[in-house]
């Protein structure tokens, strides 16, 4: 075949500078790899003969060498396009394309859609602001992938067109940000927030099970300080209610940002006017694409909005941020709590997934509340690029869009997988060790407070100030005192007397 | 009176390095202040005798000398604490406080409601993590105010005492919360939604006002793009329409997170127990603070959730930062877009405020776009400061509040001056250039697109080629090139059979 | 005077919604004020009559009613101008100015300097961009005050004119940045630096007092973990040294900086081209400055880079970030060493500055903690904010100026007073509690690895197991299982054989 | 081979939900796959028996599913490991290791400097906070390595062990950042520092190549507005001159951090005290470091510190986070001046790298600005990650190293290759639209201000009125007002005489 030609290439890192002076450079690979030549109107260009890109996307590759292939586009949203080019399709059908390249391209697109075709889309994120080359990227490959399915030659175009027919009645600036949405909705509602319930429910469990233990509360870290501010003040481990409440909260939190998240760019094309399309085309793509995914979108009630902000993402993130400051605290908890064995807080023990060391049997690290409040970092962080990105859309087009969708999915991604290896490797087996637990509770001064009403507030006082000048317990101060004797202190002084508003 | 005794002194700035190794610092005014004696149990202590506050404020002012009176606890917060401490002794009342000490405290309550006494509250927010003082110095005002109402001796706590009658069944962990909430929801539903609706009326006046006008559409600030990737591009002046768009999603934004906001943490007391309250109290002051208000308050169903995360306002101001990176963008737009006045893209002409120069009549500086964006910058700067704060709860409680509700309530009202400021002093009074507008559209070779279907794209290349590289229109390129007469392009290239989708 | 008339007037907040509907807004003050008649190309404009201010300023704090006295540019800016007019009205003379002018004009700057005319700048953050009715407000309030001096009358502009006299030379475009780096870097000279020197030198002396101590160390908040990783691993106190460190590398760090910041824009007037300045003006202003201010200035290579980026204030403040990373963590470690007092680590003693609880006498909440890491958050999150305005320049100026300054002033504020604050109310009183840290040290089994080269791992192994087990020390698990007498453990098992590595 | 047995397994993912479940889940590859068995105190272990890494990273795999491949930790920091090791072995066998065993580490390690061995470190970025597996990692790769190439079994042990021997002297504690401090500077020395050079070196061509061109102004985006505020203010193209004033100052930015950047944790072992080490490790291993890499580094003067914070990183980020808000400005400086071809700007023409349409050849997209200002935005969000994370140390150690090195390599390597790209795609290719230059100067009324000295203010201001008014040039206006012929005209308005201060 003439197109193919054999030459000597370095792939994806070509133009990095020479390895000699690059100590630490990813490296380069040079190897044997065939060609076939494909033209645009900036002239020829070598496109790797086994692959099903094309011109736009090889050129691209070429043009934007900035981060290497940790950079590339994520997968979901190569996905989303996959989805997105199969409604087009089926839509397009409907309103006259043959459908023979019809169904073609949506049995392309279906490969897209199973992610077997992932290794075709090597664009990376900081490329032409509106991802236009990925769109590109789609419509190459599902047009060479459809051609081969017809028994045509990848590369000819013909009997499918990347542009007149994968892209029919479509602008990179509608399907970049219809993929964009499709993505982070379906990645929201099938990973997210699934292992966030999951994560929810564990800690749930924990909580019931965790009901009849009695322990200090410690406000501003003092345990006392909450004892003597609010008279009373210990609690059952309710800690894992209030849990359990930021993550309901969370769920609904992502919820409420899918109204405006579930509506789609599409049939805005260029500039938002929807020329170039048939008419109805908008709300039939959005259609097709819910009926594909199973989840209810929306065509966008204006599609200047839809291209030139990215208002909906900024929004769905601040949710995700919020679930990140959540999971921030619950971990920070929890590994305060689980600090120990002997010299730190020691109330909870958490499972030990590593060998600590092959010595000291009880040596546990909290590293899954590490991993997880190292995610929350990123996610924090990604806030700020997702921010910054949405608020500087210009005129007709926010050209930002490549790296809103990699921040938004990356968050979507880090919550999701960090509460499930949160969940399977650390809430379900947490224990609480009810002997310290006690221990620090009957240590402490606050439990004083309850004898206000039975010996007034100032010999109490002298209980609680004797114990801590002295280093004893609160019983032995009051029974030295004559307050009370040791069968009265332990029939007043119960800490479950304290858990409940009065009656009024 | 033996407690007043006569001092120089400093206030406020007491602590601050002497003057003269200070260039800059804020002065330190000395003066002949008289003074109270009041004493608590770390001894006695100097208080203004002209001030309402106590003990526990006066030590506050003195352990925390940051900031200086700039960084005092908002308005709104203290506002929030009247209703506060006014709905608790109602409900108090009910549960067998003294009418006549409830209702002296109603009444000094709402003359904090009122913003009377606002200068007796001059603690910072950097102080106690919890808000403590600030709760005490609500406490130790309204007592003092309550006890001149009554006909007693300020600081004699007698006979209304801050603890027992102003704090009675509420703790600092509760109140402060309670307060941020409805500080920050009145604000919202009082100021900011207001001001949005206002901004977004003013642009859909002038959507309709431009509807008629067709314009370029910029898409990477090229107009050429735009028009031929999508083959057809113009567009009325429908940015506009697109902003009134972001302005009515951002609107439902904020009121997404009201559900959460608006959930009260009062009845938590100190650990999120309840204890040292009465059954019933929650309910009973999340009512009526909804009377007091006219808003929608409910009692938080978790009090541990509600004292230690602060989940709902870190949510909230995504929300606020959401609608921050809409006006960034439609302030950048609108102030490129009245650039010039021949130099730039001169489209729009906005409303001149200030004297630019005496000279020329025409300049006009963008100075209420560019105040916009910088609370845009604020507002988004504050979103990192609030999911830090937000992040760092401990175990029980969450003591960062003060940080929190003073960016929460800043951004608030930054936001809703801004949009005022803007709308009234800018958006109303914009008027679009037409002509400019005009020959920008008919100078762009965009317009070559609609002659594809007559010419065909060859023939319609060859002329955009020409007119491109001589510098001329596109009409006198096709008639030069002899494809069309001046009359039968004049008939065939009209913008306005481009705006709409075709009919299917 | 005819100027003057009397008139019912609101002031700074006129423009506010009627305080009905407005329950927590700022209250309106109508009181009687006497006005002058101000005019410039607008229009007449009322002046309050008692302000040195004239129509610039009183024009846009009518058009930029944005957030209220809490967000006026703050005073060293204000000073910063007082100096800078100063500078340049000596300069100035040199040049040709008339003496008297210049001498009645280096008076009023003087009592800018002095913060005595600080209530006569009263605009805020949120207006022009470029601050440009900020150095207005400068030029009009001294050449009155000027005015005032030579015995003319307010607002007469004779015989020291705004423009022509304090402005001479100079542009708001060259002189707002040069406040902005004068404030900044006097700030940083005169307040920031010499606290934190004080707080490092204050944990210096606690490093010094508790060098004899030595104690159990925590990574991952575990005891256990860090001995055995490490094989040995108590430590002295050195945390503290570890902070001392910090501080040190801190000070350094926002030096560093210092050789950016002190390059002055002075001299480029309003687009770099310094055009409309004589010769040598920027170079003289920088010297005179120095002068004044007993700091090092030199004018800036490239005037264009000098007003159209802010990169050596975002670079600045990116050195008070680092300050603020390194302050959190040092104020989290320290309240949680204080944690307790029996629940917590207990290890540190905090002083107590506030009544905890007239109950109990050790209850100490961690406050200056608090408020310190409340300040680390505001500035993580002004980063933020400047970052943003820093990056958002466009062509010839970064319209940004007063956000970027007010952020950056308030950062270095709030760090300053938080140290001083922290070192008074906090470090200085930190004790140890060696009796606890003592009990904590041989409670815990890390001790274990001292017995490696005398028992071999895996009989120390069974003696840790033992104690872990059965909740004894190690001391009577080695016994018990025959290892060694009590006297042999206590001389072989000695904290301080384990603190410095090994002589080669 | 016993332990190796044949498996269907799925590696790296397989702990995902099903894929049914997961429409975008990332694919599960299940194959064929050889194991052999580790075991270590937790039981077996399966490890892929073709793998060097062992049980501890085939642990860390398991448990921490998060983000999956893309997270991995970066290219450089794994070869910082490899220096480490080497420079480790080569010192501890000046202390006594087994110089054979020495050679072999020395060798394995050098295969992991090379980049050979990239694919054995496939451990995520959300792990143990300290990177303890990482380290494990190095230890397991180069032990298997250097026991292959002495012969022996991978797997044994023997003669190489990863703790006793690769490990020996040192701890995860102070290697991992050791490790990061070498990657960060040994990146910004090779990778980002001469990408930066580039830059601005094509920049300063770019600033000589234009300089004889006189332009026009923006301040606040209008022309007229600068032009009268200065009386005169048109320029040469010293935008450019800015631009590489800013990036000179940035290059400078960034090596002042390298003397803190430079200082090492090694040696600090695992709580800083040094324990476990040889008197003289520290200093030796740093030497052995400069040696290896051409850059000097330290041993840290204070190894609590070195292991407890990261403000050097924290510090170093903040530098490139001022580059990245340089660069934004810049490129959108650029995409603003090269906007049009005719309804923009138009100054600038920047080179066409991508077919924007196939018929109108003078369309050209900014996309390198686009890529870059994606890049910069990133990278402002990343000093969020980083300034959270930095100051989230506890006690005796930070535990969010992996983030924090994640992040800081990321920025250095998207702002070099950004600035490569930015550079040979856009920078080089650049030209001056002279005619338009030229045409926007002529048409402003910016250019009256030179009549003043001629005609005086009020008959300037009525040339400039009627020329605006009228849309005619200012030429016409003043020779129809009869103030100047049109030679005169010509002879006395001419821009070059306004380029530079007075002559004092």
């Amino acid at each position: 075949m003439a197109g193919i030609r054999l030459a000597r290439a370095t792939f994806l890192e070509s133009s990095r500078a020479p390895a000699a002076s690059r100590l630490f450079s990813s490296s380069s690979v040079a190897m044997e790899q065939k060609y076939r030549i494909e033209r645009d109107t900036f002239g020829e260009l070598q496109v790797p003969a086994d692959r099903y890109w094309g011109a736009q996307t090889q050129r691209s590759l070429q043009n934007f060498d900035i981060g290497g292939p940790a950079e590339r586009l994520p997968e979901p949203l190569i996905k989303a396009f996959g989805v997105l080019k199969k409604a087009a399709s089926i839509v397009n059908v409907s309103y006259g394309l043959d459908p023979k390249v019809g169904e073609a391209i949506q049995k392309a697109a279906d490969e897209v859609i199973s992610g077997k075709l992932v290794g075709e889309f090597p664009l990376v994120v900081f490329q032409t602001g509106s991802g236009t080359q990925s769109n590109m990227n789609a419509n190459e490959v599902i047009s060479n992938r459809a051609i081969e399915i017809l028994g045509g030659e990848r590369g000819s175009k013909k009997p499918v067109h990347p542009n007149d027919h994968v892209n029919m009645s479509q602008s990179s600036n509608d399907t970049f940000p219809t993929a964009m949405h499709v993505a982070a909705v379906t990645e929201i509602h099938h990973t997210l927030l699934p292992a966030l319930a999951e994560l929810r429910d564990a800690l749930d469990a924990k909580a019931k099970e965790f009901e009849h233990i009695i322990k200090i509360g410690r406000t501003h870290l003092q345990a006392g300080h909450s004892a003597y501010l609010a008279l009373k003040c210990d609690l059952t481990f309710s800690e894992f209610s209030g849990y359990v409440q930021q993550l309901t909260n969370g769920i609904e939190r992502i919820k409420d940002t899918l109204p405006r998240l579930s509506l789609l760019a599409q049939g805005g094309t260029a500039v938002g006017t929807g020329l170039n399309t048939k008419k109805g085309f908008d709300v039939k793509v959005a259609a097709e694409i819910s009926k594909l995914t199973g989840i209810e979108f929306k065509t966008a009630p204006n599609k200047f909005e839809a291209l030139a902000a990215h208002d909906a993402l900024v929004e769905a993130h601040g949710a995700l941020n919020t679930v990140a400051c959540s999971l921030m605290k619950i971990a920070n908890d929890i590994r305060y709590l689980g600090s120990g064995p002997r010299c730190g807080l020691g109330e909870l023990q958490l499972p030990e997934n590593e060998p600590g060391s092959s010595i000291m049997p009880g040596k546990v690290n909290p590293t899954q509340c590490e991993a997880m409040t190292m995610v929350c970092a990123q996610v924090m962080g990604n806030q700020t690029v997702v921010s910054i990105a949405g608020a500087s859309g210009q005129f007709e087009l926010n050209v930002f869009k490549p790296v809103i969708i990699k921040n938004v999915l990356q968050s979507i991604r880090l919550l999701a997988d960090a509460s499930r290896s949160f969940t399977k490797n650390c809430v379900v087996g947490i224990q609480a060790n009810e002997k310290r637990i006690n221990q620090l509770l009957h240590e402490s001064l606050m439990l004083a407070t309850i004898l206000n009403s039975h010996l007034g507030y100032d010999n109490v006082a002298k209980c609680a100030k004797k114990a801590h000048k002295e280093g004893t317990t609160l019983k032995e101060a009051t029974v030295a005192l004559g307050f009370l004797t040791p069968e009265e202190f332990d029939q007043k002084v119960r800490p479950e007397l304290m858990l409940h508003p009065d009656e009024a």
